[in-house]
């Protein structure tokens, strides 16, 4: 099958923008990522950007692979420097994301949808959002993002598995509970966010 | 008190960004934003944006200034559309920020202070952060992000009180809690998100 | 199989820019672009960007589909707003682009490849680029780049086809023939450019 | 008194941006900037910039602090690379800026308002604008600034006291009087310029 | 002489950027700047920007003709929205600019030199720069800026003939003279500033 | 005759991008382009960028000379990274560009015109366009970029005199010719491109 292999063979140069001294003369260079366990319960990742591949410096884009085993979610977070757009091209996948206060009468509005082969979603850059596989096999879907380095940050591990912790009085006081629910969300996460 | 009231008297005239043809020749506007009550348990925001001041359209910049009542928090949140630089006027804040994906040995990394008047802040683009008033009186900071509509993703409020809500299965699988916990969270939020 | 048809559904919300001044509350939107005729000769492509989704406005992103027929070409052409990151997805083409001339000991150099599916290649902003479909069956690729309409030039049909048409004398100095080359070369166009 | 000390004490992390290679993981920076002597007649200026916080590398923003004495001014200036939003905190200001020649019915408009504490005023990027204390006692302003490094060209300074110093003839025909004007307005200024 | 006469005839097509949503069909345009009186003894600038063409919109360039009669000045200014490069067609010019604060050991330094036909000069964003015609017969120059309306602001005017005026006492506490020298210098200037 | 020499004496100084940690303190830089052989039958180009001149690093601009021997053509290019803005200074140019597919109407549209001393004329970013000499003496134009390095992508040295080459069968099925067509186009060039 065509799309269990995610080899990354890019031949690229780097490109003068107006603000970088640079030439558009850059070698071949070759990468391969390697999806170790295509059967464990987790979403995978694999990814072209420019720290798995340097010579995508100055230009502007990255590219993403997702490996969704069944059931299993890309739990809600950010890109804080990239507009996200994915097609799913294997599987169902239900998608959302979460409007920002700065609009009075849509603050907090999900916009959310579910998704077959072939069909295309667009999450506007910084907003907090998640995919969800909710058919009975995989689901496969690339996401491009108008960044050489999007970054990522998943809420729950952000919030809940950082180093140093953040303290429980700030957790309590945000989700509006006992600090006991915050030590037992914390005591879920085991330091194994990827 | 000088501090008390903060009545935005704006003078401003538009620019020509080289992405829009405009004029430089702006009328004069004047607005104010009050705060309601500076006595309630909750973080006031008066905001200087592009929403309550058009004339800002262009400029990329925006002003906010914050009342922290004494242990009160403003809860993790990211600005999807700006950097943020943070001074201390009045009271004692703590202040913290998380780190993305982006840097193998640095995900989740939690940068955090103890900030005193006079002190200042950064938080970069996107990410998750938060302020916490830890001293015995009021706090008062002013901030400043490069938008002119920086936007703002209360977590919290995004996950546990959006509308439509996210699904219990979602929260449930992203904080690895029973959705009996989601529902208790949930059930803490009303719908007073500002 | 998951990959005949390719239809949009998109639900996506304008986000503000620091360089105008909107909201980011934007309702849905759903677009569907429907694949005419899958077994002709030429390359088709399927296409999200803001001519097709107008809510794509500001995110600065955009996400094609190509279907490759067997032995097909993507003539050489240029993307004159944007940089082009593709991934294969079935089949095998051969892909490359051209050096521009602002680096002294590498102009006019042809960096190339052969792709299988899973793997991604790029085609920094401006270069001369094309793909060629060299197996035996068809070809489905994805390909996003960094603008929301990033335009195509494709250049035979260009320098040959335009309305109105280049003077012979032009394109025979260019391409350093007779013009009777130039005019055969024009009688093998019909205004059927894409 | 809150406000007679300014201490930076900042922690940040660079961030990437779509023309940079770089990750946002940081160790923190402390930096103190010392008012030597708020008695004086000069407004004082406390930076935090990127030549004060190299890791406000790549963020896009600087902040500043004004300590205004009686009577004192900030003079007509320039910031070449960046719009400069002001809020007063203590003291009254008179401010203003004047517009360009780019509106041909605008061209050298002056805008001005006198500020009290909690006031707001931008200034537009790259216009002439200044600042007087027009109280009884010193005043204090907050600046922010959309560049990590906006620079300043104080125009009395810049026109009297360059090194070398712009020709007694460039100067005459410019200002439309006698050089002896100019060399006695050049007198005035001893190679104090901060 | 070819150079008498500087006619725009000019054919554009708006582009689309990333940031607004526009395609690239536009009709033909043309526009003609007379130049009314090149015998003057100011000088003279016919401008090619999105003011007078508008299809230059969103293409982030402009071009300007300058014809300085013998010992004319362009007088001490900045452009608050781009670079400037400066090609001499004709005479000789003695041009300089003066930097800003933000290098400690090099603020207020002054960068001139003597130009002849041929020879170019860049002034970086936002600086105070001149031209001054040093030799005996007329000079011209084509001048290009990175922005559509990249705007000027001509100092002695914006400071000495603003409308309305900018206060005696500012005047006077930024050049360190006595108010009659201001008053002096301001009875210089009439309400013909261009 | 003042336009017979070009030489580049250019002073300038880095300035400090909102990208890019940098002073506004360069020293002087000259530079001398000489231009061997104005009597060739080729298009000769003097060049203002950030390879002649480092200096240009960050300001985002840049200048050309062009002089055109009668009846030579600058042969149809794209600039990869910038929009052009040319004025004529001697003689008479046919120069046009064409638009790209982003327009459902418009695509591979021609817009051209004569021009004389004194006109100008803009090419928008990364279109196809070319000048050709159609007077009987020299003719000579200034062009301008928006980008410090913008790059040429001459259209047939870079299908047709490529290194390594482009495969017959790409350009075959691209020019919808028979191979030997290509192979009598390609034997035309030489390795001379510039």
């Amino acid at each position: 099958m065509v799309l269990k292999s995610f080899i990354f063979s890019i031949a690229i140069m780097t490109l003068v923008t107006s603000m970088s001294y640079a030439s558009d003369s850059i070698p071949l260079q070759d990468f391969c990522v390697a999806i170790n366990d295509p059967n464990n319960s987790h979403v995978t990742i694999a990814a072209a950007n420019v720290r798995t591949l340097p010579g995508l410096n100055t230009l502007g884009i990255s590219l993403y692979r997702l490996d969704y085993p069944p059931h299993s979610l890309n739990a809600p977070h950010t890109n804080p420097r990239g507009s996200e757009i994915l097609v799913v091209v294997e599987g169902m996948l239900y998608v959302g994301f979460v409007t920002s206060t700065s609009a009075p009468n849509m603050k907090n509005r999900l916009f959310s949808k579910i998704l077959h082969p072939g069909d295309v979603f667009v999450f506007p850059m910084g907003l907090i959002h998640f995919q969800l596989n909710v058919g009975k096999s995989k689901a496969v879907a690339f996401i491009a993002l108008n960044s050489q380095l999007p970054g990522g940050n998943n809420i729950p591990n952000a919030l809940f598995d950082s180093h140093p912790p953040i303290s429980d009085d700030i957790l309590a006081k945000a989700f509006q509970v006992d600090k006991k629910v915050v030590d037992y969300i914390r005591s879920q996460f085991e330091s194994n966010n990827y």
